[in-house]
């Protein structure tokens, strides 16, 4: 009889979602964070960093679709695309599905997690894996963004852990990262950015908001259901150089039914989670 | 010190909530159900039925708005509703916002859950004590039904446990479940159901779809977003009688704005959660 293993995922301090498993396949310290891989019966393949479920194989598509679709539909044929973290490749393999993407730069900072997913995750990798327009770069996407041409980028998606203080991912909330990004963005480039929950880490939205007026024309908080992210709703941000609108009309049936094999989004999903209702406009300007 | 309670809510067999809590403020257990009253730092005051989240004060809000407010938006000048189960009184309390409602009637099976509520949860059930349009019936929704008028409500929100068969709500899914509903509704009247998740409880829509087509012209499965319901997103059905629209433009701003301190809805969030996704289309079909 194999033993049981508990992982807790603390969303608050005295609540959060505990997981039960008997088959842990991967845990090990990498420079930046705890990594850890286990089998779920209800979950399918489960991929953990530092406590917090980044993915599972049975509810991906909820994060990765969105991720991808939304910042993409919104300029014209993307050419050029950077996602900064992402390094299960789950965003890049959705990236991929656009025929006018020319080039995707992937920038992680941890060496450990595309080993790892490529080994535990092949079914998310390989997409991206086996893709000639698709490169690598384990470095720093704060140094990336210094040394990157100017107006060089369509898109830019962060796709990271949760940006708080203790995380690695925290100088993407900088000031200095928005000035970087709306360098390194082409006329109408737009920026998609994971970003905190509305209820348990406002103090988030109430730090960035400010960095992102100083530097971008327009932004939006954009709320997607994630199921297993905390409560259900995740804030992302998107922001757009040189332009006056970020338009949720783009983001058609036709252009999901051409991308093909989209699972979590619809036209009028996507308008709803631009909209803001009270409690998020509260959250983000208190 | 005082000691820590743990309480469990099981989503999967292997995973689900935990909740800490210091302060356990009720623990019984009913004809019907283990009833659990505790207060949590991080989601304030919490009502759990069999282990299973029924509300919470920090997000009552997105429940107990959408449930009234859809439903009630449909149907012009709406005058009598019946709420089955919903004895925290929440619903109630967003229905009576409603001017046109000349009575609503409440039919909860277990008089021990009102009791509770009206002594832990006074800001929530003070709304319909107080008002003189509430009627609260101790008794069995299915017998409520046969014994009511034909013809005689507009709008009947089943606000249950789930729907499983181990619920005393189980028979809130039956054959003869909608024949009743059918009956005692208005012409154009409305059923708002509290249904189940997609991914985890999709055997229920295939038991419950078939009976809904038999009796109602038109039916809409709707996804809420609802922290805390397993997945964030928990599956609703809005159903009609003789009618061949659920029109979600009337659910708009100024509808909203009428009924004052709406947190959770907007115009453009309702007709998201009316649109299927491809994931949805699948569980409810399969």
């Amino acid at each position: 009889m194999s033993s049981a293993a508990y992982f807790l995922e603390h969303v608050g301090e005295t609540y959060g979602y505990f997981f039960r498993t008997s088959d842990v396949l991967y845990s090990a310290k990498s420079k930046y964070q705890q990594i850890v891989v286990f089998d779920s019966p209800d979950l399918g393949r489960v991929f953990m960093l530092d406590n917090y479920i980044n993915l599972t194989t049975t509810m991906e598509a909820f994060y990765h679709e969105p991720m991808a679709h939304i910042p993409l539909g919104m300029v014209e044929k993307p050419r050029n695309v950077l996602i900064i973290g992402g390094g299960d490749f789950g965003v890049a393999g959705q990236v991929l599905k656009h025929d006018s993407v020319e080039t995707l730069d992937l920038c992680e900072i941890d060496e450990e997690i595309p080993k790892v997913c490529c080994r535990f995750f092949p079914e998310i990798t390989q997409k991206a894996q086996n893709d000639k327009r698709f490169r690598m770069h384990i470095m720093d996407g704060m140094i990336y963004l210094r040394e990157a041409p100017a107006e060089s980028l369509d898109a830019i998606i962060v796709d990271s852990t949760d940006p708080f203080d203790t995380s690695a991912a925290f100088p993407l909330i900088s000031e200095e990262f928005y000035q970087l990004v709306h360098r390194v963005l082409r006329k109408k480039g737009v920026l998609m950015q994971l970003m905190a929950d509305y209820m348990f880490f406002h103090k988030t939205w109430h730090e960035v908001l400010p960095r992102v007026k100083k530097n971008f024309s327009i932004y939006n908080p954009i709320s997607i259901t994630i199921p297993l992210y905390v409560t259900g709703v995740w804030g992302f941000l998107l922001a757009g150089k040189d332009r006056t609108e970020l338009e949720t009309d783009l983001i058609t049936k036709e252009y999901l039914d051409k991308l093909g094999n989209i699972q979590t989004m619809t036209p009028e999903l996507v308008k709803g989670w631009f909209s803001i209702p009270e409690y998020v406009k509260k959250a983000i300007t208190a």
